[in-house]
């Protein structure tokens, strides 16, 4: 029995240092090990947190379709493992000796980076969004997990009124909608949104907001009386030109959310003189633009990134003040795959969210 | 012979209106009877003069690429007999009766447009050359004839210090430059322009004096420093992509003023984040723009067609106190075969202006 209770002791103590270390250096996340693989419970190392970092126990994050890119190595950046996820919520758990403003227990939000520079010319000038050495949050590693950790400049605090259940999809979807939104549209302005997901939902809702006039461009007009609740007022197909054609030089501003090639000489005669086609969508293919579609009527096709860090704020603070949320399904975490099937075939409406389950794993163990 | 008196009193007094009307509504011009046809002497009626309408005398008119396109109906719009010439400059000698502001006598410059609606949402903003039934002064007919008539508003009172010798290609080229670099240039900005011919010697000059960095793009490097006495701190061949990324990641504008496709792709790359790449050429082929050269760091394409009428009117008070002007070789309106063979052949240095010689071709008559 002595010599039992001697091997306790020891093992006992030996153990301490490596839960310690566990504790705070090992973390559980969902990770995918090669390109279109199931998900899996992977645990790995993230070393001492960094001066200017902040650690997140995720409470909630999206599920956005670049993920599943991600996860598919469409764009042949991704390294395995590859723990997805790029719309997180939870509260700070850690944070390094510099970060300045946040505090531990806070709410906070964070997109699709979670670093950048911050002394090259486009952060110094606020533009982070820019910055050449900006680190994408999918396999950072991402917030399928139940921590995460990104630069204090990244980690957004949340509004109290905002529920934190539907924050998730604002960090991403919401604030790259947003951004083109606030540049470069006026609330006396037509606004067309083509493609009503993840991201067209939310822009509907911003552009509705803003006070604008609002066409919902859809391949399913059996939506057609969600999407004015959401803010649409017109519904137009876009299964043919004609159809298209219905909203021929009638907008300021054109949202293009949808990752596919399109009659882009047909969408560029919706717009009015002036008018801008914004496109967010990563289109694989180069868009074949017309100079003679542009030069007459001044117009213009333009893209951009997620907001920057103060443009996410901005977005939050106008989201909570107009009630203005994704619609979101919410999947446990531990049934990622199912989530992420849910949404590769279609049938998010509109936006998965996945809710953390780690503690709950940790029981059932 | 009293007879003959008789006739000739009858003739005489009826060929007195006949005079009148020749003197009044008929006009002698250069004229296209058919696609790449050369130009021959035509004369038509012009009619009575309109309300709004002003009559000049032409003094000079710039030979402009456009020009050729009509003559050979590149675009499908010609018809003919056609008389080109949209770089207009001469002096009013009729005026309808409601126009203002104009007079007898004054030396004036069109440009290529020489009428819109006036009431339309566009006309209304001062943004008449986003008019829909903005028309061209090419064919209206043009301005390679002994008087041209256009609308008041479209009818530019020229600076005083202005040679008129040289301002005719500031009514297109100038002003098609000018316009863009006006709406989205700052001084601190670093501007490329590719294709340095008539639009784009001008364009150098506009920048330099916007106070810009200024790199010229061109085929020719033997003009190195022809276009740096132009304004280019910074001229680079663009015969291959590699010369062309010597710019790479360093213009905030990029204006590509020839009329070929270009490798786009490698173009985007020239620009530093939120950087735009205006075309003001006529491409006939669409451009392909990979969406992803523009998204992470938020470019934009961007065309225009010729400026409003009162950045016409800046673009020339502003040419005039900066010494801009075009480099000319001045050919006599006969000439004007010969003139359009030396745009033709790519000889021009710069622009190619037509001197009005109707008066000599009477004599020789």
């Amino acid at each position: 029995m002595k010599i039992f209770m001697f091997l306790f002791f020891i093992l006992f103590n030996l153990s301490l240092p490596n839960q310690a270390m566990e504790d705070e250096n090992i973390v559980r996340g969902w990770a995918a090990k090669g390109a279109k693989q199931p998900l899996e419970l992977h645990t790995y190392k993230v070393g001492p947190i960094g001066s200017q970092e902040v650690e997140i126990a995720v409470d909630y994050c999206g599920l956005c379709h670049t993920d599943l890119s991600f996860i598919n190595n469409e764009f042949g950046l991704s390294q395995y493992p590859l723990i997805p996820g790029h719309e997180v919520v939870g509260k700070i758990v850690a944070m390094g000796e510099q970060v300045p403003g946040l505090k531990i227990g806070q709410t906070v939000g964070v997109g699709c980076y979670a670093d950048s520079c911050m002394y090259c010319h486009d952060c110094r000038a606020g533009n982070n969004n820019l910055c050449e050495k900006v680190a994408l949050t999918v396999g950072h590693p991402g917030g399928f997990a139940e921590k995460m950790r990104s630069h204090w400049a990244w980690t957004i605090p949340l509004p109290e009124t905002l529920d934190i259940s539907k924050a998730g999809p604002l960090m991403c979807g919401g604030a790259t909608v947003f951004a083109p939104l606030l540049e470069h549209v006026k609330p006396i302005h037509h606004v067309g949104v083509v493609g009503i997901g993840g991201l067209g939902h939310l822009a509907l809702q911003f552009a509705k907001a803003f006070g604008c006039h609002v066409t919902a461009f859809t391949s399913n007009l059996s939506k057609t009386e969600e999407l004015k609740g959401f803010g649409a007022h017109r519904v137009i197909s876009n299964k043919n030109s004609d159809d298209i054609l219905e909203a021929a030089k009638s907008l300021d501003f054109l949202l293009v959310t949808v990752s596919t090639s399109l009659d882009w000489e047909t969408y560029l005669q919706t717009l009015k003189p002036n008018g801008r086609m914004h496109v967010v969508g990563g289109i694989p293919e180069p868009m074949e633009i017309p100079a003679l579609s542009l030069l007459p009527g001044k117009k213009c096709v333009s893209s951009s990134p997620l907001a920057t860090p103060t443009q996410i704020f901005e977005m939050l603070e106008f989201a909570a003040r107009h009630g203005i949320a994704p619609q979101v399904e919410i999947f446990p975490m531990s049934k990622v795959n199912e989530g992420l099937k849910h949404l590769e075939e279609g049938k998010a409406r509109y936006r998965v969210v996945l809710k953390s389950d780690f503690d709950f794993l940790k029981e059932e163990k």
